[in-house]
């Protein structure tokens, strides 16, 4: 049986771990690369990770190319891996031409509100995707992978996972990823919210893992709790209901981290690390402006929020 | 007439500025120094600065020692212009030999309720000074100043400034300095920590002036605004009502150094660029630790103060 055809756009660390799962999972993988065109068109993909994720393993795409215009082809499946700006076009434009009716369009991405302008453009056929994958790419092509994948998939909007989806799960599953589908994958993505907007900012301005932040004083874990709180309340409000249990859990994560000395370095600062920019936006602004809307409070937030994007503007020399 | 003797501790670069404005007033002044001793033992204090300032100048102290136990006399004056940290014991015991029972100890420092420790020792001798110079020391004993001074003086706990301050004032004066008493020093140290409990954790935390600040994104200054109020509500409640206009004030000075292009680089970040520990607790957590005793909520500047701690751990390596 020939495999699925599937187009993957932002072929940074993430998007290289899901070339390798679906390469290995039998599909026909087209990778649209940047910056590692070269490296990926000629010696493939290579990830190191512990024995238990995955070992250090190769692949090939099927094929390599610099932009999702030279395609002359649908696809049975695109996978947005790539990082969310506002100020950035989506890629709803560029996939236009490589999608069939069927097609379903993967987005992988961090952050809140992210689905709209595909869902607006390609209604049916967006499939909003949440990821918890410890992983950077050191040099084009070589990627370091620190602990296991976990990939959540749901419709946008929520109902329940249509065969196409259930396909491209067997795929991945095959592969060896760690997968699951959800009728209302929103909920998800709010519980990871709680994380990512309040951890993400936190280790970007003050250079350090969560382990670290969390001993700096007395104090800290509350400050951490509080700011979870307005993530949780406006999750709460919107009918997806977070509360001290899923913060206590994250809290006493970040606690054990530190007791094993295996504290995270969070996706944000990775990017400080890099002077790449970082999806304040996506990340930590949407949720404000939900808040706003939801006539929520969230003083916390919106001061990690401009810290970010300050933080953002002296790394990037970017002015508003 | 022979002048007053004063002892300077802590001669950083404001306090290499008021050995400089004493010498010039007449004053017998000797400065305890420890990294640049050797530099102002043996070539004074050379300090630059603008022509409507004092241009560039030197002076040479009466005497330089490593610490306050080399003098054996006691002072009409000691001047204590060392950063505050509750790690550090205060000056306490080290100046208890060099004060007669008329010495006037003056703190030119930052923050909120740094005087307590004095005024438990030594009460009635207590003056607290609230300070604005712009002034770096880029090496041992020489000093860039940007920009006018100004000194604010008056006794703990508020009186009317006694003769001995009034005639301390004096000799400020006639070295060239602005300096003024008042019969509530508070009420402008609290106008003060408007400026330092938010500009600078913001400066140190995103690495960039006022004026790149309050230009990263247009929601910038409402969030700088909401941190200004959380402080003035504080000052409030203790009697020292501050609102709207001196936060308008303060948001319209970065705007106007912002168009001149001449944005303020803050004392702690100053203190991230050196790797100097900061006055965290002294300019943040103090108002947090107060705020909290009336009942005020602080949710910005709880946030400041736990970041500011995780970058000085950053910065630093210290643990709690």
């Amino acid at each position: 049986m020939r495999g699925p055809s599937v187009l993957v756009i932002g072929t940074g660390s993430i998007g290289c771990c899901y070339v390798y799962l679906l390469t290995k999972g039998g599909c026909k993988v087209t990778a649209v690369c940047r910056s590692n065109y070269d490296a990926i068109s000629s010696s493939g993909i290579h990830i190191q990770s512990p024995e238990h994720v995955w070992g250090n393993v190769h692949c090939t795409p099927h094929r390599v190319v610099r932009k999702t215009q030279e395609c002359q082809e649908t696809f049975d499946y695109v996978l947005v891996c790539a990082k969310t700006f506002p100020e950035r076009a989506s890629f709803v434009e560029d996939i236009r031409p490589v999608l069939g009716k069927d097609t379903l369009i993967v987005l992988i991405q961090n952050g809140i509100g992210i689905e709209e302008p595909y869902q607006a453009a390609f209604p049916g056929q967006v499939i909003s995707g949440v990821v918890y994958l410890p992983v950077s790419q050191p040099q084009p092509g070589h990627c370091s992978v620190k602990g296991p994948d976990i990939l959540e998939l749901g419709t946008f909007p929520a109902s329940p996972p249509p065969p196409s989806l259930k396909r491209l799960e067997s795929r991945l599953l095959a592969g060896g990823a760690h997968v699951a589908c959800f009728e209302d994958i929103q909920a998800r993505r709010w519980k990871k919210s709680i994380i990512n907007a309040c951890w993400n900012p936190l280790a970007a301005l003050c250079l350090n893992t969560d382990s670290d932040f969390i001993h700096c004083h007395p104090e800290a874990p509350n400050v951490l709790r509080a700011t979870m709180h307005e993530v949780a309340a406006v999750a709460t409000k919107l009918g997806y209901p977070l509360g001290d249990a899923e913060i206590e859990e994250q809290v006493t994560r970040a606690f054990t981290r530190a007791k094993h000395g295996t504290g995270i370095k969070m996706s944000m600062l990775a990017d400080v690390e890099n002077g790449s920019p970082m999806e304040v936006e996506a990340v930590v602004g949407n949720i404000v402006r939900i808040a706003r809307e939801q006539g929520i409070q969230t003083p916390r937030l919106e001061m990690l929020w401009m810290l970010a994007h300050a933080k953002d503007q002296h790394l990037t020399g970017k002015k508003q």
